[in-house]
């Protein structure tokens, strides 16, 4: 295994003065509708406004380090990632390359420039962003940042739970939105190190299927990859990674948990509403499974930890003003 | 004095199980954009959604201590206050009244009565509101809890500024949204006896005049008492009370920083897309003048907390989505 509790460590020695260590928040109010003891790890308060921080920090300090020479780092992502591969550059005194596709939005590229990363953009395709992505590193002899099959990504996110397990040393289980899996598998890493009894689940946004390939301990998606329609843009890629699904099949709950686009937009409120936290649509599908869906967990599971893993979303757009839903 | 750092220590022992240690979060583009140091106190995370959980707390608690036979407590007031009284009286186990005008809407009723009080209608005036209360306390013998005239009261928001001084050592000035005083004057007396150079300042709805008071150390506020016309519902109170003034002449700066409407609004947008909190319009107040008003404080203050007072908000009222605005 290239990631055990070790290398979380090493991580989170060399991570911590750049991140935040993020407060866990509890609601009576919530606790009632679930019906078990929630904890909130509030990763939409880390840098760059999500928990990418830790990962991006942890990998490209890892760059510098092996590379003292390094020409810098490239990654591809208009979202959470490309904006924390930007500071971690930033705070390594590393040259950094986003590539982006054309459209991206404006406030999206000046979060990323406003690290002093140069942009680059691309055909919004996903062959075309590996293939500028491959071009920039070969040219210019940057290292690529991959966003979850990277062992040195993986550790930087399991410091969410070496911090959430000293935080509330006594949980029984822990609910983590699932994209590509760098998250989950550095969690599920660290939480078999350090409290082994604490399940770990995923959470994941409809036509994911996750729970198949799990039970399978195989990989049952269609190929080629492709992107899930949700509005949680956060978690849209459908199949975990090379890397990260052998963990998540030795290390997670095969049950996982499935949330539609308006059960999403029900926990982001719920968030906003009784935990005062602006989360994006990744996060309320953690909160949402966390507060409707214990019915489909183990009732002696009564302190489920739950990950708010970002809080990037555009205000104008809530979707609750633009959609005729009523939850009240 | 009727209060010093005694009683609010004391009231930090007395009430401290009850209430959450909110954080303290900071984000490096708010100081940028300030040219300070800003450290924002989240009491939008405590009990209740707002610090009145503090000081009711204090007052509902020390009224059980004295009078162990207490026929319980009564308020007037639809909004923080209310609900925290409620919360209060429900931990101490004592019988709560609280006076609300006809027309209060439901959810808030809701969260009155969510905590066993007893909810009474009265007429929607301030006089009104009065009159039922003291008909009540006198038919019921239950004790009137003022929002903010009540030493005890005061007392306990004086917590904040213990816990925050605890948390960050070094503040050189605390910015306070004030209404009625008591958050204010709690918080001056805790901060004159743990931090005396550390100074504090109010932060005022337009219309509120205070600074032209505490200059002349007189009530200058023109009579019969009335409500200022601004969004912020938790800051209409023009005039401070008779035991919050002398106080508040007495420790805070003349200095008072005064927001419109929209400066709030750009300061409620700046909590929720740079702090990930969401806040009610008085702490965006608050959020604008640290942000935005800094050019009126003495360049040799560095480091300012700020008070995020409370995060009660109704989501499908945000004011940029009902408004035209150009907050970006």
């Amino acid at each position: 295994m290239a990631v055990t509790i070790s290398e979380v460590r090493a991580a989170y020695i060399r991570i911590h003065k750049w991140i935040h260590k993020t407060p866990v928040i509890t609601s009576q109010t919530l606790d009632a509708m679930a019906g078990r003891e929630l904890y909130f790890k509030t990763e939409n308060l880390q840098k760059t406004g999500a928990f990418k921080a830790r990962g991006a920090c942890n990998a490209v300090f890892m760059e510098k380090e092996q590379n003292p020479q390094s020409a810098g780092v490239v990654t591809h992502s208009s979202g959470n990632h490309g904006q924390a591969v930007a500071y971690a550059a930033k705070c390594a005194s590393l040259k950094c390359s986003v590539v982006v596709p054309k459209g991206t939005p404006k406030v999206k590229c000046d979060a990323i420039t406003g690290y002093g990363a140069n942009l680059v953009f691309c055909e919004p395709s996903p062959q075309s962003r590996k293939d500028t992505c491959a071009k920039i590193a070969s040219e210019t002899g940057q290292a690529i940042i991959h966003p979850f099959d990277n062992y040195n990504v993986m550790a930087g996110q399991g410091t969410i739970a070496s911090e959430f397990h000293d935080q509330v040393p006594d949980l029984d289980a822990i609910l983590v939105p699932i994209s590509g899996g760098g998250m989950t598998s550095g969690i599920a890493v660290a939480t078999r190190g350090l409290r082994p009894q604490c399940k770990v689940y995923a959470v994941e946004p409809l036509g994911k299927d996750l729970q198949r390939s799990l039970e399978q301990k195989c990989r049952m998606w269609p190929n080629p990859p492709q992107f899930i329609d949700t509005i949680a843009d956060a978690i849209r890629t459908q199949q975990c990674g090379d890397l990260t699904f052998p963990i998540l099949c030795d290390y997670i709950e095969s049950k996982v948990f499935t949330v539609t686009d308006d059960q999403m937009i029900e926990g982001m409120r719920l968030s906003m509403e009784r935990l005062k936290m602006v989360v994006e649509a990744a996060s309320g599908a953690a909160v949402y499974a966390a507060v409707r869906g214990m019915s489909e967990m183990d009732p002696s599971i009564r302190k489920v930890g739950v990950i708010l893993c970002g809080g990037n979303v555009d205000l104008d757009m809530l979707p609750w003003v633009n959609r005729s839903t009523s939850y009240q």
